[in-house]
């Protein structure tokens, strides 16, 4: 921490500032206002604003706005598909200054080693990640993981600094039920953070679910589902994810009367769409274009996640707080000029100063070598549940649809949109391999297969050829896994994603070309989706509604149980 | 706490929930709606609303508004002149469930074992008081206390169960210029909460203040030092106590945009005050009366609190939350009705299963006994330094009388409205004696003394006459102090306050029927000021502006220096 003598002499004038803003506007994000006069930093912290300072040194801001660096309140790392150090390279110098992370991606694939590798790398980022500790993995019973983490196994990783109680707890049944398991882990966090995920729960199960000490959530999907928890107490984090886009229709509760008890999360954002639109940035600009007033929109993003998480020394240009900078020119626009973190001006040097440590999870893909017979689908009834894609979400519809029996096998038709989905256990587990259909790909040919698979991160493929699904499949085994686009029994791109099957070696800007040449050759099979491998990896999730499908099989999520 | 599995099966419906408030409407100071459906308590814990509820008990508000119960966000339990029991019982019933409690008076006279009688108490009472540790006692070294606390002292108290950080750190000079005992008091707490105490400080010196880690504050006395308080990232505490009432001047303040930023406090209210006018409840209905919108004065005395000072375990009507519950007709009245505080009805009943302690600081008045002689004034210059009394506030003017010296002293002038005022130390560390003038009482005739005298809590005496100062002095040692009116050699009416000399052993309501009479018999005098007792109280306050005396003179605060 800065030192306190230091604070006081260079906040009352008495020496000079390390580092003094002079000529911009400050963003009251209490009052509104926009405040005249310099900005003063001691190392790490604001010590003075509408004041003049004397400086040790000056960056001149004539003419733009200091807002708050934002709060990222919930996302998984992982999902951007690099480390998180090129994660801090990439998205910081969107102003996500704080980024609250669940690392329970690389938990479900290596367990509690997964948990320290990002607490180890959240103290050598720039950018202040915090990590809560994964609440449920894996997030039912009804998918193998590669782990499994106990009440037990989270004790030892408790009380690190960058720590922040636990993370999303996705087994809301779970905590309807009171599932001894469950329950062992909210009594241990009882009193500290607890962050939710309970998806259209409402009604006395959404009270039951809020009173067992839940204090966040960011499922909410409808104005009024995020109504409901907003009236229960709960901290509404408003999602746009790559897959999940919830701000459209949440947008009208960003109002100032609201806006100190909601937030903004990205959950999973892949690097190609943070180069494209950006990252909480384009999710302020978007929320201000739908007509959310500034004000309240800028408070979501900076102090109201700073107070829902318990971090009273961030969120405001104030003194005592984080020198946590953005500057803008535009508040309509979030055109983002320059980024302090933490004190430090956000550069290619500062980045380059950073004590990188080596990755985790390596060779993490252990699948059984699969032939196209494997894909073929039992059964004697044709009446055949199909799981309907909602594009921009991650919530299913339980379709019904008829599939006529031939040679003992429901073949794929893609004249319809029906096409084969099938999981592959590749923990080295049991080696389970469960198949289905889906509708909404638009896949006519080929198959598409993925490592990044939630939360259990098996293999999840697609395709309307057989030997295509095998070729796919056996090849992320060769890749330590990944993403596949194969035709023909060619391979037409591929991202290896060597860190526990999830993450690239690679820095981001080259995992982001791969994805371009990936979503090319996808749409080359015939897929209509914006993002079909998040969109594939969403579809194995059994915390979400309606109809998912793991190795176990297909999942009716409203009932919680395997069907078929 | 709570058990876990009861919560969650009351709250789904499972059980019957052990209490049912039925047929009310809930104000969500969030959204600002007023929500239909049952309210329904576990134990200690709301657990469900919006929902129909089966009960083990019920309780009929049809036709009333539910709002949570108000938290206090400052105050001096002293100040009510009786032990925190009586408190509990006079205030509670005021729809107050929390009340953040700084010791520092009966710290001023016995030291850490006044602050354990108030934890102790704390855990006794039926509202939730929380207990901070006292920052400045002495308040500054300008005075002579009963005892003085530093760091180490400080250390052996904090972690108590009812503890909330450091109280209102009044020496903002031993801030500013960083004295070694302020700063290892500042870096003790460092990263908790700390409470401050700053009048009229501004600019760079306030960001200082600011920047040493201070987060809340009480003393803005008008609507632009409150705004350059809330900007540099203060959570502004608007009081309205017997003496200091700002609540007029910061109305204009509490709006929707500003709400979740701003608390209520008392910091200071006496029994009377309380039975004639209330006490948060007075606050609620008096900021409405003057424009502020009902949700945003609400949100103020709930959940704004709640947030400030980081207790997420209360503040709105929601699940998980306390049951601290607030029954009114009329959001414009605040006429309280019924009030729960952690699920338990406040009634005589609960009030009298109390586990009561016994009271500390008893004999603690160990002043000199005087004589008329010793409120002689010496002196060779004729200009005097005299204190100006602003009614309703405790700062006060440093007024410049010429005074005509007369037989070697300096007379009262009542004629002027130039009395006597006298501290006498009554620790007896010294038996100091300082004199001066005062204008503003009002008083033609004999004199009034008390041992309340902040913070020290010395013996205060203004008079007209001498001989009734010596006597209305002597009195208090012979009652173990209180408060006295003299007149003619005659006690017309007294106070005994035997707790430290700041509390009576007596229920409020004969506190309350004895201040009546002491207010009549002042008035006699001639007395003008509606308060005072707790007025000549504050003139002894060395850290409020302008010019104030203790037992070693008369010190000028914006200075912070003695000058005669």
């Amino acid at each position: 921490m800065t030192d306190l003598s230091r604070i006081i002499q260079q906040a009352r004038g008495l020496a000079p500032a390390d580092l003094v803003l002079k000529g911009g506007k400050v963003l009251d994000v209490v009052t509104g206002e926009l405040l005249e006069g310099d900005v003063a930093i001691c190392e790490g912290t604001i010590v003075g604003i509408c004041g003049s300072y004397d400086v040790a040194r000056e960056i001149d801001v004539t003419g733009q706005i200091l807002v708050p660096g934002f709060i990222d309140t919930h996302l998984h790392i992982e999902s951007s598909l690099v480390t998180p150090f090129e994660f801090d390279r990439c998205v910081l110098p969107h102003g996500v200054t704080t980024a609250i992370c669940d690392p329970h991606e690389i938990a479900n694939v290596i367990g509690p080693d997964g948990i320290r590798y990002f607490q180890d790398a959240a103290t050598r980022c720039l950018m202040d990640i915090k990590v809560q500790l994964s609440s449920c993995v894996p997030s039912t019973e009804m998918e193998t993981a590669g782990a499994r983490i106990e009440a037990a196994d989270l004790k030892p990783l408790m009380g690190h600094p960058a720590g922040i109680g636990l993370a999303e707890f996705m087994n809301f049944p779970g905590v309807l039920f009171q599932d001894p398991g469950v329950m062992e882990k909210l009594e241990l966090f009882r009193g500290q953070h607890i962050d939710g995920h309970c998806p259209q729960l409402s009604g006395n199960d959404l009270n039951a679910y809020i009173a067992a000490g839940i204090r966040t959530e960011h499922e909410a999907t409808t104005a009024e589902e995020a109504l409901e928890k907003l009236r229960k107490g709960m901290r509404v984090l408003i999602r746009e994810g790559s897959v999940s886009k919830d701000l459209h229709a949440l947008a009208p509760i960003i109002t100032e009367r609201n806006s100190a008890y909601i937030c903004l999360c990205t959950d999973d954002r892949n690097p190609l769409d943070i180069a494209e639109y950006g990252h909480l940035d384009y999710m302020i600009r978007t929320a201000i274009e739908l007509g959310a007033p500034p004000l309240a929109v800028y408070r979501a993003a900076s102090l109201s996640a700073a107070e829902a998480f318990g971090l009273k020394d961030r969120g405001q240009i104030a003194p005592g707080k984080r020198a946590d900078i953005v500057t803008i020119t535009d508040l309509a626009k979030c055109d983002v000029q320059m980024v302090l973190c933490g004190g430090v001006e956000v550069t290619d040097a500062a980045f380059a100063a950073r004590y990188l440590i080596d990755p985790v999870g390596r060779h993490s893909v252990k699948a059984p070598t699969v032939t196209a017979d494997n894909f073929r689908t039992a059964g004697n009834r044709e009446d055949t549940d199909v799981i309907g894609i909602l594009e921009g979400k991650i919530i299913t519809e339980h379709l019904h649809e008829v599939i006529p029996i031939q040679d003992g096998d429901k073949r794929p038709d893609p004249g319809r949109d029906l096409i084969k989905i099938a999981v592959i256990e590749r923990h080295g587990k049991n080696g389970n391999i469960a198949t289905g259909f889906v509708r909404g790909f638009g896949l006519q040919h080929g198959a598409i297969a993925g490592t990044v698979c939630h939360d259990h991160h098996n293999i999840a493929v697609v395709g309307a050829d057989y030997e295509d699904m095998a070729l796919a499949s056996n090849r992320l085994g060769q890749i330590e896994g990944g993403f596949v686009v194969v035709r023909d029994g060619q391979v037409l791109a591929e991202l290896p994603l060597p860190v526990a099957g999830l993450m690239s070696l690679d820095p981001y800007e080259s995992v982001r070309d791969q994805l371009i040449d990936l979503r090319a050759a996808a749409q080359s099979l015939g897929v209509t989706l914006e993002e079909p491998f998040l969109q594939l990896a969403f579809l194995a999730l059994p915390v979400i509604p309606a109809l998912k499908i793991t190795d176990r099989g297909l999942v009716d999520v409203n009932k919680f149980e395997i069907i078929s």
